[in-house]
């Protein structure tokens, strides 16, 4: 064959939002930007803090440009690790030596490393639908077999029972994604002590680790105060893949970290694993300007408020319109049950009002829609009437 | 298995030049950093051109940072693209579209991501020794199995009778490297002529298109006003893979890019699967401030001249001592024929003169060492009686 028929495959067959994207650019064109409700991407909306321009003005102006734009070694720059390990430390009780923290090119980086790390050809990775549909791609990538467990009706929680039909012999390791893309569900505390139980107890019963793999670009982003367990201080054999994406506001940097619990069976061995994966897959190192930029901003995030005012508003107006909405407690995604079984009949229909919503077929879901709130206010206010009208269609009261 | 043994390998074994750069460390600190003479990294010495800061800050104080900072396609900013591809049409008389360029993190995600797209379980990839070390861990990655073709002696130049014979029905592809990392030779354009003949016989004897990638962060790196041949006007099957790490002295950056030749047979689709391999490896786009940095400020390169001094002073210096150097015309490295058979036992010899030189038989070339002088002209200065003095050592009149 001239090249790789699966390469070809993913680079041809867009993905459901990539569709949505590009209709949106040419409906766009033919009726104005303003007109058009797009809530079908996850891209933030909210400024990066202000501490970012002037962390990078300053490095800049102070030091050697040579030295500021280098390589740093491909696990990272060592002071860069140490503050985000110390970091680590303070705001969750977890003794972390920075020589287990890799540097990596975002969330997604993170998690093809990890992955690539530990799996081997047929072994299989449990997810926890709704999933980030690129999960799949990643788990093949790295040889491995996507399984995925059911959740909960309505309230989407983890199925913990489900979750426990589905580890076998095979299972080398689950990924769990809280606050959750695309439900913004946050899993309870009890949910993650279930889930823990079972990854013990299997453990012990097949007699090797199975590894938990905590996808958290969104940690930050959660609201009403609500607390996001930290997985390592539940189950030692865990992986933190970390992204400032989100809390910064910086997703086409391509910066985050991967973190190895220092209670992981052979936690150096596995940090080993992780610097040949990196290596194996053409990461040489984190962009090397932003390391040194979140070294400096450590703490700051983006204004929360602005995507919970943007869910007050379109959560309680769309339930006053009779939609079935699951209340995000973090991300900045509502998960809305369609007016009709099929969920792309549905936003097909939607699209008539100009509303361009993602259907979730593809993240392991039927009957649901994902609207990205992460969008100015006013657009959400200028969409409502169309919401309201989408809703009479399907005889909804309101 | 616990965990990918290839991947723990990779991450464990430490490369020759990590090795000595570690050495280096310890040594600077029992001794000065000024009494250590090491010439073993690949770092770029210059600084970087002023028109990079003076663009960050342009971008900082201009625009929407959410929109700077935010996701790109995939494929790199449309705009970028629509920069790089003008670029090359003038400087290399192709008439290169913006859609078949791909925005990279870097050379070595350029190499991943090309390699991955092309290749199948079986694949050969032929390089020409010398060679960058890290080719057999890409190729490998991809499922592909590394062929070495072995140089003319003294010139270095790829020796076309041996690359001819290393074709088989199993050829996917050809790395080929100018400016040469470690060698400093760049392939004149009659042997890049020879080259290509060969590709275009055996394409047609086996039947199926043989890639041509090529490799080429040295290529701005150039001295005497030197031609460094452009692959595309050469061979239709081409994939120029380009980083801006060492042209504009920012290597931790990680921004480079792939262009697809638009002659070459089914470009689409090749460029398609090179979509689809990014997106497999987890890159989800090219570090979006720098895509716009070098958009503003294409045609600025270092000041060469500073490595072209280096490389006068050392080339003359070490070959009065009596050593046997081939002159480089390009990157920043100087190849030089150790004073013994045992090129690793020359290397520790040089240790005793606090000179650190790294051994090529990982480059695929036994009996020579590397010196790269991206470095202080005064540490070359300072460590000319060394090199004197080993030269001594080995009998060498001087």
């Amino acid at each position: 064959m001239q090249y790789n028929e699966k390469m070809f495959a993913l680079g041809s067959r867009r993905s459901v939002i990539r569709e949505i994207f590009e209709y949106s650019k040419r409906r766009s064109a033919e009726i104005g930007a303003q007109n058009v409700f797009d809530f079908s991407l996850g891209n933030p909306s909210v400024e990066p803090p202000k501490e970012i321009s002037q962390a990078i003005c300053d490095l800049l102006s102070e030091g050697d440009q040579t030295l500021l734009h280098g390589y740093t070694s491909a696990q990272g720059d060592a002071k860069v690790r140490g503050v985000i390990a110390q970091e680590i430390t303070k705001r969750h009780g977890i003794d972390m030596p920075a020589d287990l923290i890799y540097m990596t090119c975002g969330a997604a980086a993170s998690l093809t490393i990890t992955l690539r790390a530990i799996c081997n050809e047929g072994d299989e990775c449990v997810v926890f639908a709704p999933f980030f549909t690129e999960y799949r791609v990643f788990v093949e990538n790295a040889g491995g077999t996507l399984v995925i467990s059911k959740p909960q009706d309505k309230t989407f929680q983890a199925d913990v029972a489900d979750f426990e039909s589905r580890i076998t012999e095979r299972t080398k390791a689950i990924i769990l994604n809280s606050p959750n893309n695309p439900s913004g569900v946050v899993y309870s505390e009890e949910t993650v002590r279930q889930i823990c139980r079972v990854l013990k107890e299997k453990s012990a019963q097949y007699g090797h680790p199975i590894y938990l793999i905590a996808d958290e670009p969104y940690r930050e982003l959660v609201y009403d105060g609500i607390d996001v367990p930290y997985l390592m201080n539940h189950y030692e054999n865990t992986f933190v893949c970390y992204s400032y994406s989100k809390s910064l506001s910086l997703p086409g940097e391509r910066i985050g970290y991967i973190a190895v619990s220092p209670k992981m069976e052979d936690a150096k061995s596995l940090y080993l694993a992780i610097c040949g994966a990196g290596r194996s897959l053409g990461y040489v190192c984190a962009p090397s300007l932003f390391q040194q930029v979140i070294a400096r901003v450590q703490g700051a995030k983006v204004d929360v408020n602005v995507y919970r005012k943007n869910r007050d508003l379109l959560l309680s107006a769309l339930t006053a319109y009779g939609y079935e909405c699951v209340k995000p407690d973090g991300a900045f995604y509502l998960f809305v049950k369609a007016l009709e079984e099929d969920a792309t009949a549905f936003c097909e229909r939607a699209k008539q009002h100009e509303l361009l919503v993602v259907p979730c077929d593809d993240f392991g879901v039927t009957g649901y829609v994902r609207i990205a709130y992460c969008v100015d206010y006013g657009r959400i206010e200028r969409a409502l009437p169309a919401f309201s009208a989408l809703a009479k269609e399907y005889g909804k009261q309101n």
